[in-house]
Order: structure tokens, then sequence, then C-alpha cells
């Protein structure tokens, strides 16, 4: 079973739902999630957030902290998060932003990815992975990241094991 | 030159923006736009709006016509499209709704789809596709259908090459 249909199954036992902020993977985690035959139970919707003004826009980023610190930061993450979480009404919301390349972005080298997950009654947690290989790789291990993050919180334990593996320093609080 | 890279390229030579609404295609239009290196000088970002209240909420398309037609019909297409080029303050929305399968929806077969243009100053244009094959072909080739439709408008030709050659039956004007 996919990490995708992985976590939709898990998602549909718990009769809960789930939307989706995206970054630098740019529509590839709903794509993945939509792969899945019936995934429409379980997930409502995303939004890409390339632009940095519709991270505020829409997804409620707080301002300040993308003029201060710019995209690629952990609390940006988190709040992509709670934010689509909030918008779609989900009982879950995950999030990817990062440095896809081929550039360096905001000060961060190509590489630099951070994943969050919010869920019900305000829990978050927020994953800094450094991955490498080119953009296409990138990308495509952020979803995985991502994914594995919320398993680990559907699941139960509380870790994103997949961070682990992929090189990620482990998990912080948002 | 791919299809994505193509109208990419067409649109930063205008120095014109383009944000996408998807349905079935979950986040393949955009993912297969930012697979493409540079791709946020035009592309700002996507709504999967997956599940049809969001279709409403987040896009504005109406709730009248969702509730009287449902989600798989050439005006909901047309008011997506819209609706995200509004939203996102872009000068080109397009957008993508249909039937991927495995199952039927909302009355219309497998391989229903309409995929849609809005430009500047009001315009549109909506094209139908009866496509065949399982569901990743059927998504695959709505993400054709609609670069396409949007190739040609940007082309000035204002047809949308590809659909046909996907036994599309033309364009309606939205």
């Amino acid at each position: 079973m996919s990490s995708a249909a992985g976590v939709l199954s898990l998602l549909a036992e718990r009769g809960q739902s789930l939307a989706v902020a995206e970054s630098l993977t740019g529509g590839l985690v709903a794509a993945e999630l939509t792969s899945v035959p019936g995934a429409s139970r379980s997930f409502l919707g995303s939004v890409t957030a390339y632009a940095t003004a519709l991270k505020r826009d829409l997804l409620g980023v707080d301002e300040a902290l993308l003029s201060a610190d710019g995209a690629v930061h952990p609390e940006v993450a988190a709040q992509m998060a709670a934010g689509v979480r909030t918008r779609m009404e989900a009982d879950w919301g995950i999030a990817t932003t990062g440095v896809a390349g081929p550039d360096p972005q905001d000060g961060q080298p190509v590489g630099t990815v951070f994943v969050a997950v919010a869920g019900p009654g305000g829990t978050g947690k927020v994953a800094r992975l450094r991955l490498n290989g080119d953009r296409s790789v990138i990308r495509r291990e952020s979803v995985r990241g991502v994914l594995a993050l919320l398993a680990g919180e559907l699941s139960g334990d509380g870790r994103a094991q997949d961070t682990e593996q992929n090189g990620g320093n482990g998990c912080l609080q948002p």
C-alpha cells in the first residue's frame, strides 16, 4: 500500500478528513492522495500557495513572520497546516514549505524543507528535512516526508519515522 | 518542451500570471506546472476543491448550479476558472472538473471532463473532453487538455487543438 493509500485508510477508519497546504511540492501531495480511488471519503482539498502573498491571503500565515524570516521556516509550515485545516474545516491539515531548487531561496540552501501536521484540538508537529538530489527528488521526498509525519500522528506513535530516514533532524514543536 | 513549460514560457514572455482550480485532477495540473524550474515567475498557486462545498466556499461557484447540476458541468468549470483567477488576482485562471472513476459521479459517466480557461477582460472558454482509460490516464489527459486550452488562448488561435485529438467536441462559450 502506498503511503497515500495508508493515510487515507487510517483517516477513513476514524471517519476523519484531511486538507493540504503546499508550497515547494506545488500540488504533488494532493495529486498523490487523489491518485487513490475513493480519496474523496477523507480528502477535502488543497491550496498550493506558491506565491508568498497567498500564504498570507489564503492560509492566514502571519505577514510579519513571512517578512522577517521568509517562507522557508518551521513556523510558516505550522501556520500553513493549521490555516488550511481551519479554512477547509478539516480534522487534519498538513503542509510543506522549502527549497526545491535549482536556486537557493530566502537565504536557505536547496533541500531545506519543513513539513507540518495540525490535528484536532490544536495539536501540531513540524519536521525539518535535509534532502539531497535534484528538484524532482526533493519534491518527491517532501511528499513522502509529510505523509510519514501524518501517518505517525494517526498511528499514535507521535514520531515521523520516514523523516528520520530522509535525514531529518527529528520533530520540532511548532 | 513539455506543455507545462510551453505555457509558462508564453506567460513569462507576456509578463502574465496564472492560477489553477482543480477537481478530478486533484493537484496534478499544479504539480506539472511546478515541475518546471522557475515556474514561480508566472504560477501563483492553485486550489484543489475536491469536496463540492469547497467549489462554492473557496472558488465562488454558484450553489444553485452545484445543487441542480452537480460538479461535472461546463458552467462549473467556467466558474472555477474565473473564481480562482479573481481570488488569486491572476491574469489567467484554468480549471478542471470531471469523472476520473472508477465510479460514475453526478449522473455522468467515467471520462466526462470539462476544462476551462478564464482570461483578462472576462474572456473565457470551456472544452468538453470524452476520455477513455483508467483513472490515471483520465487524470493525465485532463491535465494535457486544460494546458492545451490555455496554450491555444495564449497563442491567439482561440482553439484547443489537443482537446480535439482527445475526442473533445470543441469549445463552448461559458
